[in-house]
């Protein structure tokens, strides 16, 4: 059996090696194919190991790194000095050849930057995007980009998302001809900002991606297209906005203020029955359920972690990576972006 | 008793008449003191008034107007050729002294445009945003604006909205001292676009608003803060995000598949009382509850109502008015302002 190398990211996120180390245990038990290198500092990584004394353990391999980029530095100033940061070495893992995927919960900015200079984009690609799958009333899923890696995009760039868009759901969802909609304010050609009004007159010439307009925010999980294309400020609003709302729908189910008599025990019981049939519904709205979002436009698979991510999360993300290696992603992205290109110069 | 006039834009929204005629009819039957002036087609008001054959008829006055803004039209255009619309002419009744509140779900940059030039701002306010209150998992309200009266704003136009929402929690929902905090992406100062970065720092030299830093989307309905201040563009999508993620969740509670059987009529039923709970929690966040906008920052009251609302949601839209004419809302927010001011020259 051949093996798929992952590198980890142990030192970014919240909790860093207390929650991504037992989470890599945890993949490696679901991935029998699966090897983990923990990039990160050592001593912290063995003592979390230790407390589990898991039987996978000749399936991990530490990396030592000295330095962490955090949460609160600018992504350009830690760029600079991050040689021997975990991000670094997990990313320049990939590019010696030593591992196929990275996962990272770090510092979003810095991971896109670094991303971009160690692996470089595909061609015809500015910036990478990242993106994750919501799943929609109709039972399917939409791909949304960008999640947050390009605070602000030009006309172009949304244009660059969109066929990266398109490519992910004929790939991955399945879809043949995706729809693919730029999400705005109203659904009028006037309505919204500059960028999103250049990118939809770009994008009504494009004859290979099915442009079908705009789509507004109360639609987003209605199932009216494949693909929703908007920028990073944008996308990272929605997503967590969607999150919020989500927390507060499951915090219905799980809290209880009453007291311990017979009544609220069958409420108790009534409560729990019906959340399994909600969560039927909503699993995937859970943020615990649905972390790891593509940094796509790579020539090799990057996923973002949540940071504040648990360690079903974290393994989750982990899941994520593996999918992306075996299914090919990044390359059937490159080969579906250069018979678009071919066919489609000077598009923007 | 002292009549309460208010002018409504009939022609307004997606269903003109047809909603908000009755809709008038129903916040007559609640509110004694009402007087409603229906401006818009007059032919087309009297045939819908026919089919109800209300006895609150004396208290309804049909103004006609010749034209209609679109939701198409761009605003700007819109309101150079404003003379003889419906939208146009609700506002210039206030004007006139004739009403107290206008109350339109039309084309919203055009109504943002048109009370700016009919009514005028409030010393210190460039211009005017949409708003309206949240209840946030405390069992509180938040006040978040803009909601898309500005879809590109300046730092200093954002400080602005921080001190209307001061007022506004104050004097609404009735928070003393309230905290302030800016809509982004993260909660570290160097995130997020220069104007946020921007208001951020002025805010900081403000003493006389509480103002805690950044908030994340995710959070929006936790209750960590009174006001949420954010862009038009980013407000709306957000609102619009929360109530297509609330529809998706009610219509858990509404739709059923199965087929007839006692299994299925114990389930009905059980979903119907669970249903209650879960409104009990959520009924403000329903999209036909929360109805109604206020624009702030003019000399008079203007309330927005959503462009799809059913004759309930635009009923709600009425009250809010009512309610704001008699709590005197924009005047208690020029006095709280023109306080501010004498006391914080130069702030912007």
């Amino acid at each position: 059996m051949k093996h798929l190398v992952l590198a980890l990211d142990t030192m970014g996120g919240d909790f860093g090696p207390r929650v991504i180390v037992p989470a890599s245990l945890e993949a490696l038990d679901l991935c029998p194919r699966l090897v983990c290198l923990l990039v990160g500092n050592p001593s912290m990584i063995r003592s979390v190991l230790k407390k589990f004394n898991s039987k996978y353990i000749n399936r991990l391999t530490i990396i030592p790194s000295k330095s962490v980029i955090s949460d609160n530095d600018r992504p350009s100033q830690a760029i600079r000095v991050s040689k021997d940061t975990s991000m670094r070495i997990a990313l320049e893992l990939i590019k010696s050849g030593n591992a196929q995927a990275c996962v990272s919960a770090g510092n979003t900015g810095a991971l896109m930057g670094l991303s971009k200079l160690v692996l470089k984009p595909i061609n015809g690609i500015d910036r990478p995007a990242l993106t994750t799958f919501l799943p929609h009333q109709n039972k399917g899923k939409t791909v949304i980009l960008d999640l947050g890696a390009n605070i602000a995009c030009s006309g172009s760039m949304l244009v660059q998302f969109a066929i990266m868009g398109t490519v992910l759901s004929e790939q991955i969802v399945g879809i043949g001809n995706p729809k693919v909609a730029l999400l705005n304010i109203g659904s009028e050609e006037s309505k919204g900002l500059d960028n999103i009004r250049q990118a939809s007159k770009i994008l009504h010439t494009i004859s290979s991606i099915r442009y079908i307009g705009y789509i507004e925010a109360n639609d987003l999980l209605a199932g009216k297209t494949d693909v929703i294309v908007c920028d990073g400020f944008i996308g990272n609003i929605t997503l967590k906005t969607m999150e919020g709302v989500i927390r507060v729908v499951l915090s219905v189910f799980q809290k209880s203020e009453e007291k311990n008599t017979i009544y609220c025990y069958v409420i108790e019981h009534i409560k729990h029955w019906f959340s399994k049939i909600f969560f039927k519904k909503f699993i995937q709205l859970n943020p615990d359920r649905y972390n790891g979002a593509y940094l796509v436009g790579l020539h090799n698979t990057v996923i973002k972690s949540h940071g504040g991510a648990n360690q079903h999360a974290f393994t989750k993300a982990i899941i994520q990576a593996v999918h992306s290696v075996e299914r090919r992603i990044p390359e059937k992205i490159a080969d579906r972006l250069s018979q678009m290109l071919s066919y489609q110069n000077n598009y923007y």
